[in-house]
C-alpha cells in the first residue's frame, strides 16, 4: 500500500543534507570540506539504490579516488564544471554530461571542482551486498558489512 | 582494467535512443508515441541499474500507470512540467524537482505531460531479478524473465 509517510515529489534542493558529511576516517574527512549531499532516494524509501544532490564549493571534491568492486556508479552534472578525474587523465565535464563507472574495473575515479563556481550534480550507486572500495592514490581501503556500513582500514588491514 | 571501448563521459542529449522504443504489446505500445528514451547507464557498461534520459512530447507519458514488486524507480525533472499519477491523486512538477517509488508498495504511477512544452527528465532503475509489473488501470501484467527481457500477458494469463 502507498506509504503516508513519504511525499509523492519534493524540490531536490530542499531536501535534507546528509547528517554526517563523511564515513571516511581522518586525515581524509577533512579532504571532504565543500562537499555537501542530500540523499533523494531516502526521502522516498528507496533501498536498492542510492540518489543523491551533492555540490562541490570551488576546491571540494566528490570523493577520494575510488573504484567499487561490485557498486555501478553514475553521475549527470546539473550545474558547473568539475574535472573528471581516472586513470585515463583528465575530463572536462559541464551541465548536461554524464559518466558512468562500472564496478570491477579497478579505475579509479572522481569529481573535482577546481572552478570559481560551485558544481551540482546527482549521483547514483547500488547498493550490492559485498562491495569494496580500493584507492589508488591513498593509504586506504574499504569493505562494505553486513550492517550496510563502511568500514576503513589501511592498504595492509591495520585499523584507521 | 579500464575498458577502452567506453568514454570518460558524454553529453546526456547525444546519447542514441532506445532503438526499441516500447517492451509494450498492442494495444498498449501505441499509446507511448511522443516518448523517446537515451539509456545512459548502457552507454558505461553499468549493469546493476539503468538510467534513461527520457523526453515526452506534448500529451505523451512515461509509461503505463504501474507499480513494480522488487524495482525501485527515482525520476529527476530537467525541463518542462509533467504531472505525476498515483493513487493519491495528481502532483504537478517543475524542473529540478524529483520523486521515488518503491518497490513493492503496489501504488501505480507514471508521468503525463499535459503542457504544450516537451518534458525531460532522468529515470532510474534497479534490475533486480524476479521483478513484476501491475497495471491498475490497463488488462496487462509483466515478469520479468531470466534472460532479462520482460514477458507481458492479460491478467487472467492470456499471452498479448
Amino acid at each position: 500500500m502507498p506509504d503516508a509517510k513519504h511525499a509523492a515529489a519534493i524540490l531536490a534542493a530542499q531536501a535534507a543534507p546528509r547528517g554526517k558529511p563523511t564515513n571516511y576516517p581522518e586525515p581524509f574527512a577533512s579532504r571532504m570540506r565543500g562537499r555537501e549531499k542530500r540523499p533523494l532516494g531516502d526521502v522516498f524509501g528507496l533501498t536498492n539504490f542510492g540518489v543523491n544532490l551533492t555540490r562541490l564549493a570551488p576546491g571540494a571534491m566528490s570523493a577520494l579516488r575510488h573504484a567499487h568492486s561490485k557498486q555501478d556508479e553514475f553521475v549527470y552534472i546539473l550545474e558547473g564544471h568539475p574535472t573528471l578525474v581516472t586513470d585515463a587523465g583528465e575530463t572536462a565535464l559541464a551541465p548536461g554530461m554524464c559518466a558512468g563507472f562500472k564496478a570491477g574495473t579497478g579505475d579509479g575515479h572522481q569529481l573535482v571542482n577546481r572552478s570559481a563556481q560551485d558544481v551540482v550534480y546527482l549521483e547514483v550507486g547500488d547498493r550490492t551486498p559485498g562491495d569494496q572500495g580500493t584507492y589508488p592514490d591513498d593509504d586506504l581501503q574499504a569493505a562494505l558489512g553486513p550492517d550496510g556500513k563502511w568500514r576503513f582500514t589501511h592498504k595492509d588491514g591495520r585499523p584507521y
